[in-house]
């Protein structure tokens, strides 16, 4: 009933349409048989189309600075980012051009996100709590020639209208024609204009440009607090695989029916991939605007009907504080929460979990890992672990999903055991992690065989779960053996006396480094030296206690929110250890 | 602080390193800025590694013909895998050669899989229940090099011993060296090996090579109903994509911690991807062998702890009628289940819900969308919906997932209103779609602006969910109006002495085609054309009802399990109406 070989010479059947066989006289090297499916672009502007075609009824609300909320749909946003995208093309924006935004979470930062993006420009999204310094160099080093603006935000570009780069054509403030400035120090330095007027006029709708997936879509800097910041440039492909993969179960699990409120700014990393990952699951936003106090967040919680949440630990830690001070507050359908930038104290997690049912989860990454590089969900192993065994556990920063491999090394650059034990700097490559930095070439985090070094210093256990002990360049390094700033920070802030901790190494003549722990006592609390050394005993290895403490008032604190340990490096050069006796112990 | 410009010329800062700046004379047309991220391509192989390396502690269990166990793990299954790509790399198996099975699901399948895609080879998986004449068209037309078989299969193979294509060099037997067989049709036709012994010697690690993602990684042919069954290969990147995708919430929603059985046949559209997903997830696997009936599935369920599970309706309608045999047979842990190939009967999932606490998730696709086209699963129009309402809602095939588009188009090629009666034929492209068959060329099924014709007459509600009327070739063109001759077959199938229906389109002069009901009575019960259609009334539209009833003792069926409907068409292409009675009423 078949014909066998209709139309077809028997003699060459594996002669595929799009793969001619290679010829007889060359068996050992044929041609490559490439699949017969269909080719086409991860891009963006797919997403975008996908959440507008496949799911208007999902919510976009966003929170205005004076609390009020607009409402809008994925198909409105759609319309407002083709507007936008027409706007910019008339104004001449390029394939690769670089537009900045200046923004809190809300839904002009949405449509700028995918209207530049989408068009084939980069979105390129800055701090907006850098120093002026570091604003200055990250807007001239992207060559930006839009910048997107919050009005409230107004002021840190007025501090620095002087030294606005050369390549800046205009400054568009997020708001109606009205919020744009009639007086201060931008006027006649550059072109201002607002979103609305911008887009006003503009077809609702584009055909969205499709180029080469591996195409720039948008561009971020590390807060740099140990030199320049180093921009990381993302493409289409990177961005659509990092999304898809964080809707899977064992990550943000993300689905159709959700109700995301990402608590992590839109400026920091993409906000974790979750304005790309909430279009491609087709679910609702809310976008909380720059109030993420407790109050604000609970409120949103509660009235929109929010079911996942993330943001870093002083978030969620403020939040629990708040919800025991006020416990008539309690969650109607609790969310499940996601931490990331820094380990969240097991307390908070016990708590959230215990008291209010909020389950969180730990996920681990950098700028330069997009920045999705492990998470610390259950696998088989440890599925039938007690809730409190996990809670122990889960603070390890986690595993990487498919898509990202890692692995640490010693200073020899071997492997380090698998032991839960041994210290290695982690080393991490993937779909999703950068190649190089922008404008930059030589970066020795780029290693010759195609890894990148994070600095971060790791045990890696026999269930192949990560956990961070310190960064390499704070680990204090004594007698050839390493000691973890960050365990000593973290079993210091139990005592009773202290309200913020830090560590750094100190020159030692025998041992090279020793342990420096710098203490900000809480108010009112007098401690001394002796009783805080005395609070590490039996709580870490004898030879990890610092050799001295320093009482302070205040610690510097980086752009990010954390102790700048450069600074305190820096001011702490000539410090000689109070004792050796710690270190004699060994 | 931050030393501006350095090392860099201030009039072209946007020079990237891998993207230089176009020349200052043609502004218009920059290059393209490529995004600056590691450029991996998406290989099967980096789904193995990635397990074998984080997911030690999932089992591989495989059931034996005899229904004993066997276990392994991700490292094992990865070990075995290397040691069967080093034999067949030492016997000169090339990159893009096929390599056939004719197997159930089992251990040494999914080594096959693993082990043949990754090496570069592909993966052609063979239906054994496919006809003689089938079987020889696939095997040449494929010019398979290899065919590994299950032991149980060997007298289908051995039917067509004498017409075995010439390519083929050898057979290899999946068991011990005591399985090849000692006599019998194949002996001297063919080499005979067993997949013990060809591996036996060989190194169970190797690197895997790394090529374009765009190479072919497997086969399957196309049921071939109404013509000659046709190749889809699938390609590395189109697979680990959809892997990918099935992972997440809206889909199988597959954990590290879920163990998974795939009733699906590893022959049919590669187990709905769950090889490739389980290894991306890195969960356990479940491969029930040859035995599918409820009191195995049933068994391995309970025993092995079983989360989640997919199959053809048959396989859940009988589990259930069992269970309810049984009333002291319960899940300790209900399964979540995955139903697809046809619609599953609204009683089944209810039952399966209310009295088991199982949920059943409709997914639709075809070979040729490797499968995944749509879910049915809920968002957020419908996420308050009660579970009744829901359950009724539940028997559409779905919506797309990012990555796939659905549209459907009338007789004119104008897309469908959306209101979930107009009818038009599926289109569909997407990331995992065929783009055209193995050689072959010209397939209208194929439209110039790149969708894939499904052949399937549906409708498209107001959320964008998508509902199977009819295939586009058996629904009845009466008019200019099309009848679902699906519809026509459920409606009778709740006739308490119909125990099979069948509706397929006869000529009639005024209308067209009508419909002609073919009937297989319940044993014992004698039904007359008149209560047949009687039975119709009030549940359809009137000018729907068939024209014309036959009761006959069985229905041709094809080796996928389905009415084969040309085979109807041609023996009843003469058939008149017995009456004109009720096209007239329209």
């Amino acid at each position: 009933m078949f014909g066998l070989f209709k139309n077809r010479p028997a003699a060459a059947p594996e002669a595929a349409a799009s793969a001619p066989a290679a010829p007889a006289a060359a068996p050992a090297k044929p041609a490559p048989l490439h699949g017969l499916m269909m080719d086409r672009p991860l891009l963006i502007s797919d997403i975008l189309k996908h959440a507008a075609a496949n799911h208007a009824g999902a919510k976009i609300v966003s929170v205005r600075a004076d609390g009020s909320r607009v409402r809008h749909t994925w198909p409105q946003i759609a319309a407002r980012a083709a507007k936008l995208a027409n706007a910019l093309a008339r104004r001449g924006v390029q394939q690769g051009e670089r537009i900045a935004t200046l923004a809190w979470n809300e839904h002009r930062h949405l449509e700028i996100y995918y209207g530049v993006s989408c068009m084939g420009a980069v979105m390129h999204t800055v701090n907006p709590r850098l120093f002026a310094d570091q604003l200055v160099f990250i807007l001239t080093d992207a060559a930006d020639t839009h910048l997107f603006i919050d009005p409230t935000l107004l002021p840190a570009l007025e501090a620095v209208a002087d030294r606005l780069p050369p390549t800046l054509k205009a400054v568009v403030v997020m708001g109606e024609a009205g919020s744009v400035p009639g007086q201060g120090k931008l006027i006649g330095k550059v072109e201002l204009l607002s979103q609305e007027a911008l887009i006003a006029d503009e077809p609702d709708s584009i055909d969205w440009p499709v180029f080469d997936e591996r195409c720039a879509s948008s561009l971020c800097y590390t807060s740099g607090t140990t030199g320049e910041p180093k921009g990381v440039l993302y493409s289409h492909r990177s961005t659509v695989l990092h999304a898809l993969t964080t809707l899977q179960v064992d990550c943000f699990a993300t689905s159709a029916a959700d109700v995301l409120l990402p608590v992590v700014p839109m400026f920091h990393v993409n906000a974790w991939g979750i304005p790309y990952a909430a279009g491609m699951a087709g679910c609702s936003l809310v976008l909380p605007g720059p109030r993420l106090d407790p109050v604000s967040l609970y409120t949103l919680f509660e009235e929109e009907g929010v079911t996942g949440s993330a943001g870093v630990p002083t978030i969620w830690t403020a939040l629990l504080q708040w919800l025991r001070a006020n416990p008539e507050k309690r969650f109607t359908n609790p969310p499940r929460f996601t931490v990331g930038g820094t380990a969240l104290p097991k307390p908070i997690n016990e708590g959230f979990l215990k008291e209010y049912g909020v389950r969180i989860m730990h996920a681990w990454g950098m700028t330069e890992t997009s920045p999705l590089g492990a998470v610390n969900v259950r696998k088989a192993e440890n599925i039938d672990w007690d809730e409190d065994r996990w809670l122990d556990y889960s603070k390890k920063q986690g595993r990487p999903l498919f898509g990202i491999e890692l692995k640490a090394v010693d200073a020899e650059g071997h492997e380090i055991a698998h032991d839960g034990v041994a210290f290695g700097e982690l080393l991490v490559r993937g779909n999703w992690v950068a190649a190089q930095y922008f404008n930059r070439t030589g970066d020795d985090v780029f290693t010759d065989d195609g890894w990148f070094r994070t600095g971060d210093v790791v045990t890696i256990d026999a269930l192949g779960v990560m956990e961070i002990v310190d960064r390499a360049k704070d680990v204090i390094k004594s007698g050839g053996e390493w000691i973890s700033s960050i365990e000593l920070e973290n079993t210091i802030m139990g005592h009773p006396k202290v309200a913020m901790a830090a560590v750094i190494a100190m020159h030692h003549p025998k041992w090279d480094e020793r342990p420096l722990l710098l203490v900000v006592p809480k108010p009112g609390s007098n401690p001394t030296e002796a009783e805080i050394l005395a609070f590490y005993e039996g709580r870490i290895a004898k030879w990890w206690t610092p050799d001295a403490v320093e009482f302070v008032e205040t610690l510097p604190m980086t752009a990010t929110g954390k102790v700048w340990k450069a600074v305190l490096k820096k001011q702490y050069a000539d410090r000689a250890p109070t004792t050796l006796a710690h270190a004699q112990t060994r």
